[in-house]
This record gives structure tokens, sequence and C-alpha cells, in this order.
């Protein structure tokens, strides 16, 4: 099974199901969560791994699984990892 | 009540409680739906109105509302018109 | 004259001809670099002035200029200090 | 030499130094031009080769070369008809 213990300690937590990992986004308005959603759309596109997510104004809700293997994978720690670094 | 007949004649549906108007959006790829999705951002912050939106690569589901008034208003007509230009 | 002063001070310089304002900004890299002008290109539109700019890779050159007026105006002192904010 | 026969025939020059290849692009607005931008970027960053690139309201100037080899490379005349995909 994928460690997630890293993600889980800045924020992230598991789907009931096991499946994905799941965090909320905040920031002060909708032009800054945009400006986040444009850059983690490009490293997601780089590594060919897109995430599901969900935005409202300043918010920005991520679900990271890997459909490949139905659960979460490698490439989901590491996109967690990215969108946590660029929410600084 | 806001005259919804334009949108849903483009494939828009009334949520079942009535208070919000929404669209699947399906394009070929995951850049093609984040282009959308940059375009309509930038007009949705210049009317000061924000969509609900949830993509998963190269599916954008939008809901509209308006908040302040608690249903759809015009401000959701216009910003789904948007949209559907956008989105060609 | 539009007082540029405050702009000066944080590294902007007017052009030879005086008709505009100038300033590079350096990101950590590419994706940085396109994450602030997301965010500009935002906040540009919304004032409905628009930045003449420059990018390659992890640098944007941007200079500001009032086309209405053929030279610097308020707007210009505005987006510049907006520009700034974001760049934080 | 790298072949840019296609690309000239989609409106790309040469540099006078023939060292790039340069293409100005026209939108309708500076919201489309931006939305184009967007998209370019992501496949730029996916490839790791990234244009030159000045805009101005609708309009978009790229100059591709590759500055590993000081000339332009087949990675260009990729990148490049991607961007005329993309502008399509």
């Amino acid at each position: 099974m994928t460690d997630t213990t890293d993600l889980e300690q800045n924020g992230w937590t598991r789907s009931e199901d096991g499946k994905a990992i799941e965090k909320t986004f905040k920031f002060g308005n909708f032009v800054e969560a945009f400006g986040f959603m444009t850059r983690a759309a490009i490293h997601a596109e780089k590594m060919n791994h897109h995430p599901e997510w969900f935005n409202v104004y300043n918010r920005v809700e991520v679900r990271l699984t890997t459909h490949d293997t139905g659960g979460i994978s490698p490439l989901d720690v590491k996109l967690g990892g990215v969108m946590d670094k660029l929410a600084g």
C-alpha cells in the first residue's frame, strides 16, 4: 500500500473507501485560488496524472486517486506534494 | 424568476431544488479543458460572479447559482452564456 | 504627470522616452512565472488595462503604458502595484 | 538543418540570423490570447521547451529557438506545430 504519511501530516485525509486522498485548499480570493490551479494543472499534465478537483471562489477541494490501479499510487503522493509546495 | 430558456436550449439543466443551473462540458483532453477554465475564470472574475465547478481530465461540471439571492439570477444566465461561447 | 515614486522604489524604471514604466520579474522556474502571469492577466482584464509583456522561461519583462493618453497613467501605477503584490 | 517547411507554410518565418522561427498570432481579444498562451504554456512545460513570447492585448508574438544548439531544432518545429493547432 502506498505510504501517505507525509501527505497526512500536511492535512490530507484518506477517503472513506481508502481509494483516494483528499485535501481542501483555501486562498485569499478567487484569483489566488485560480493561480494555484494553473500551476498545479501544468505540473499535473507534465506528470500525465490529473486531479479530481472542485473550486468555488477561494476554495479548491482536491481528490487524488489513480484510476489504473483503483487506489492511491506514488503518483498521487507526488502530485499532492507538488500541490502543497505550490500552495506554500 | 430568472428566465433560463436560452441556457436550457444549450444543454443546461436546473438543479432539483431549482436554485442552480448546471452543465457538463467535455473537451478533447485536459489541456483543452483547462484552457476553457482559464478563459472562463477571467470572465468570471471580471463579472465578480464565480462558478462552482468540478474538473477531472477533459470534463468540467459547472453549477451556477447566486448566493446573495439564493437562486438563479441574470448573472448566472450571463456567465452560462459566456461559457457556452468559450466552449464553442 | 502621474506619480510613479512608489513603483520606482519597487524596482520599476521609466522608459527612455518617459512614456512607460518597466520592470523585469524573475521566478524560480517557468511554472511560477506563468502562474504569476495568469493571476496578473485576470487582474488586468478586470481593470480593462493590459500589459505589454515578454516571457522566456522564468523571466517576465513588463512594460506598462496607457495608449489612450500616450503615457503613464494612474492605471499603470495601479496595475504595477498589483503585479508587485502578486510577485510577492 | 532542421526542416521548417511545414511551419513556413503556416505563417512562420525564419529570423534574419536564421537562429529562430517566428510568428505573430492574433486573437479576438485579450482573454482569447491568454487562453491560447495558457494551453501553449502547458504543452511547452510538458516538452520542457519554452517559447520566447511577447503579448499585448490580442496579439502574441512567438519566437522559437533552441538555446542548447544555438538554432532551430526539431523541438521548435514540434512546439510551433502545437501552437498552430491550438490557435486553430
